[in-house]
């Protein structure tokens, strides 16, 4: 029996991803907060309109689709499209579709997931268990493959599609599957069960999320056995070792992250969800160090994270070449999940810090404008221009240079749809008697204080092009409340102006708490000048080079606009010299003194660089924001710039 | 019917790996030079006593060798052992088994050549085809990977490994195998049939060398024929792309080297020897400027090709990572085979500078001193400890840290070997009226020159530890000729003495051209004493660093030798004083600006480094040469060292 009701019958604030039962701050909910324009507004539009309906015309051109009409029909055999994880492709695509249906109402979404639903329903077997690489006919037996089989991977996925629909719409048939896999899965994995674990993490997000959406604290429970299980070596030694799927050290013991990006960062976000639940501060505090120790030591400029492709992985402290940044898009993600947990469950900003560095720099990077087109790979260097992705095709290649119209492993599209619908829900949190805006973007917020009170305001920004945010007290609470501001780690010389009182405003958060007036304008005006960036000197691969931020945009070059004869290989920028933004970009001054053509026989000698003098030539360089690299055509790019000093000054 | 002889039977000069039909230069055999002690010579009486013999314990251990015996005996099927390439460890092996017997006369070699060879020989096929992964019962069918199947490239190396037997004791069974297996990739692939190529190039060399040893141009012509097939993408596609085999584009258009550095330098030995026979000008100019491209881009200070894990191959041009170099053992050993053909043919020492590089920083770094232990990788960069190998165990890693006692893919051992079992071969060349000594070691040349005299030779020399080379002529031919000494392309102030008569000796050849006297002495001293060497600015990953070199010895830091509470991250060199050697260590003046502890929460900001002065600490660094770096003990390393000047200078 399925019940289904609009999405405000179901919760009038509207569903959001994570809703932990305790913690520090209140997530706000889909209805809570509605963009009104800009930078955000208008990507969320772009997944709404292109996006959602792009990835479900590739899954069904590459069969993907039809593999749960196969199981249904009993027609499983060789040649099945598609990778063993595909199923997750199509679970992720249902989960945006159904926040984006919640977020806007559009009926043709909701259309979308129940034809989608419908065809993964009729694939499920009797018993609960649902895939389509695994148990059938002319398939592997279920669950042979741990190491790399990713069935309940995509298991995880399903069930947080079902969150998604349970929080938007209500108890629907999505649901009843997801009910009935998590039913198997506990079954199959329990206490006394079989004792093994995915080689890929998801399943414990899943689980954990699901049974916090249901009441159901079984499914939570599950999710626990999972991550305490993890680190024992369970799994089958593979040549990457068994740091690649985090079997090498158990959560709670580890100090940082490694092995493959996207799997340690869902292990730990699901980590964080088990902790905040079973009240376990021991586990919190793991994730909190880890957090820590890779942000600090294995973390791009852009909040990338992994530094190899060999494993999409993370590499070692301080490894961090911009060339070879692997920088996944869904590593982007995910490490979105971790530290908004973290905040959630802390009330700390510096993970809002990181979110917003890994928002504009990595999710809003992986897309194209027309939303029809993505980076895998997110790298801070590219040597040479890009080939041109056919659009038609699928691209064999995670590398970066070009956005493809979709992958052999296409994780990433369907990870940045999911993200985007439910962007604005990552905007502020409340507690008991506050609310704290995270993010900035022109919107409205209605939200409920922790102690049951509402305030309504609307937030007028061109942020990040500008940095002054107007904050007017729509419907102001009953008595004295706390505004929190997050004021960037970045920002220096912020300054709140409360109706012409004027405060300096450091890092961190400011607050006004007082009894706010219905009416009053809050304003914090946040500097974006253009600013230089330097690396700390043990990030070996940056060594002698400076990066270009404004406000929370990471900035790059691309060859592109380079005079003829000028190559990105044999610059110098003058940091001497300030950075000039004009029009969203921004100019430097740089230098050549290397003589263009093929260079010296051996590139090592006994001369300092430069080591062929010449003469110097002046240049103009033009940066553009990172996200829009390769927007216009392709074409070589750095983020991290030599650095030195004309000969004349 | 086989004939065998002893080796001195065969050719009093002793085979060599290498013999062009023409060329610039003729190479010395075998039996033509001698090494009477020192560097090499200890190497070489390691590899004798204990690699060659652990390589077949090895192989025994895990069934390599016993899957020839299970296709004579008809009982393949599943759970071969090894990876499908493995056949061709047991040929490498023969071939340096083949050629050590031909240096020493040593019978146990010689008896263990025999050995393999019968087991080798019970496995073809009554048509000639040779397999043991590949055609048989249970098996995939002949051919069917062309990609990665590897079937031809273990016939060239059998083919290899025939040319060793053939040319120190004459037409044995192995050569009858090899014919058989040579004919049948001939009529299989040859100009009418398959048209494919494999996709581990290495039948080339074998065909063309073959063919050179037995006189039949119709293997040099279907060696031409591969190579020239190859490039137009008739390899399937793959993610790693067609250029990972060099698929991607025709030898003769290449301009530099790409893809899979065993396979790029395979390939282009094979193309220089294919050029050489048919006298290919075009071809043989598309090798050298490859090499120029290759070697003045993508090649690390210790001659070390390959920047990436991932395809195990070539990055861009100036992408060279520390870290992450890999500089894979075989690699190296490919591109002496590179330059070694390309001395050959054009008489230029530039290739002779890259191979000494090549010989000291890779090829010696391989082995422990005990030759039962090999790196894989050769990285310049280990950021932590490796761990300790279990001696006992198959290493499934080619990661650096610890050289392991087997690998996996265990293919870089057996290539250490057959390199030297012939390493005194290429020590000299030949020309019309010219000896030119390209390597020095103590020992005794007695060559023939290209007129057909003789002049006999004793080098006596400390190199690489000290940079006197004393050549006496031990026997003067009548009349005047020119004896060639090889000035390194590193040496500054190198002196040619002959009989008291000075002069100086730039880096290239130093030349005494005239009427040798039997008993005279002719000394070239080239100072050794360490020198900083500096990268081309566009080496990003070592921006702002330094390293120190002495001869042609690469230096190393390792951790083991600092001082407790100071990391190798943590340390700039005050590259303003020079370095001090000391008993073959060197000692460089380096300092510390950086809090010991975790550093800064975000690794990047807007203050150039050092980022956090705290007064200075000064540290006394001893470096190692880099070959023996974690011979001691496990240890992080590093090679080029950050670079700067102590706040009181």
């Amino acid at each position: 029996m399925t019940v289904q009701g609009t999405p405000s019958d179901i919760d009038p604030k509207g569903g959001r991803p994570v809703i932990p039962t305790r913690g520090a701050r209140r997530p706000l909910g889909l209805r809570e907060v509605t963009l009104t324009g800009g930078f955000w507004a208008t990507r969320q539009q772009t997944n709404a309109s292109a996006t959602l309906d792009h990835c479900e015309q590739w899954m069904e051109r590459l069969g993907w689709l039809a593999n749960f009409d196969r199981v249904a029909d009993t027609a499983t055999g060789p040649g099945r499209p598609g990778w063993c994880f595909s199923d997750s492709e199509v679970y992720k695509l249902i989960e945006a579709l159904a926040w984006e249906y919640g977020r806007s109402g559009d009926p043709s979404h909701d259309r979308a997931v129940r034809r989608l639903t419908a065809r993964v329903a009729r694939a499920q077997d009797a018993d609960g268990y649902l895939n389509t690489c695994y148990g059938h006919t002319g398939q592997q037996p279920r669950y042979s493959d741990l190491e790399s089989g990713h069935e309940l991977y995509c298991t995880g996925h399903l069930l947080q599609a079902a969150v998604a629909r349970l929080r938007t719409v209500g108890a629907d048939a999505l649901v009843d599957v997801a009910r009935r896999a998590a039913d198997h899965v506990c079954a199959t994995f329990g206490p006394d069960a079989n004792p093994g674990i995915c080689g890929h993490p998801e399943i414990e997000l899943g689980l954990a999320e699901f049974g916090r959406a249901l009441g159901e604290s079984r499914y939570v429970d599950q999710a626990r056995l999972f991550v305490e299980r993890r680190g024992h070596r369970t799994l089958k030694d593979i040549p990457l070792g068994r740091a690649y799927f985090q079997d090498d050290v158990p959560v709670r013991k580890a100090d940082t992250w490694r092995g493959h990006a996207v799997r340690a960062l869902y292990l730990s976000a699901a980590a964080v969800d088990v902790a905040v639940e079973h009240d376990d501060r021991d586990l919190l505090a793991a994730i909190e160090r880890q957090w820590t120790n890779a942000v600090s030591r294995r973390t791009y400029l852009t909040g990338g994270m992994g530094s190899r492709h060999q494993d999409e992985g993370f590499g070692e402290d301080w490894e961090l070449p911009p060339d070879r940044a692997y920088c996944e898009t869904c590593a982007g993600v995910a490490s979105i999940m971790v530290s908004w947990r973290l905040h959630l469950a802390t009330g700390q900003v510096r993970y809002a810090d990181l979110m917003e560095r890994t928002f504009f720099n990595v999710i809003a990077t992986s897309p194209s404008e027309d939303g029809r087109a993505f980076f895998y790979a997110n790298p801070l260097h590219q040597r040479t221009a890009g080939t041109d992705a056919d659009d038609a095709e699928v691209s064999p290649r995670a590398e970066g240079g070009s956005r493809a119209a979709w992958f052999d492993v296409s994780c990433c599209p369907t990870n940045v749809a999911r993200t985007l619908a439910t962007w604005h829900t990552y905007l502020a949190s409340a507690g008991e008697r506050d609310l704290t805006v995270l993010q900035y973007a022109g919107g409205r917020i209605t939200a409920e204080l922790g102690d049951g009170r509402t305030v309504e305001l609307a937030v007028e920004t061109a942020y990040p092009d500008d940095g002054l945010v107007t904050v007017r007290v729509v419907r102001a609470p009953d008595g004295p409340m706390a505004l929190r501001l997050r004021v960037p780690a970045w920002a220096r010389g912020a300054v709140l102006d409360e109706g012409g009182h004027r405060r300096s405003a450091d890092p961190g958060l400011a607050v006004v708490d007082r009894e706010l007036v219905s009416g009053e304008e809050i304003r914090l005006h946040i500097p974006v000048p253009p600013r230089h960036t330097w690396p700390d000197p043990r990030v070996d691969a940056v060594r002698g080079c400076v990066a270009v931020e404004r406000g929370p945009l990471v900035y790059c070059a691309e060859s592109l606009d380079l005079p003829d004869g000028t190559g990105l290989d044999d610059l110098t920028v003058d940091a001497t010299t300030q950075p000039v933004e004009d029009h969203g970009r921004v100019h430097v001054r740089a230098f050549t003194r290397l003589r263009p053509g093929p260079g010296p026989a051996w590139p090592y000698g006994p001369v300092p660089a430069p080591s062929t003098p010449d003469g110097e030539r002046s240049v103009e360089l033009t940066l553009v924001p990172y996200h829009q690299w390769a927007e216009r055509a392709r074409s070589a790019m750095r983020v991290w710039l030599p650095a030195g000093r004309p000969e004349d000054s």
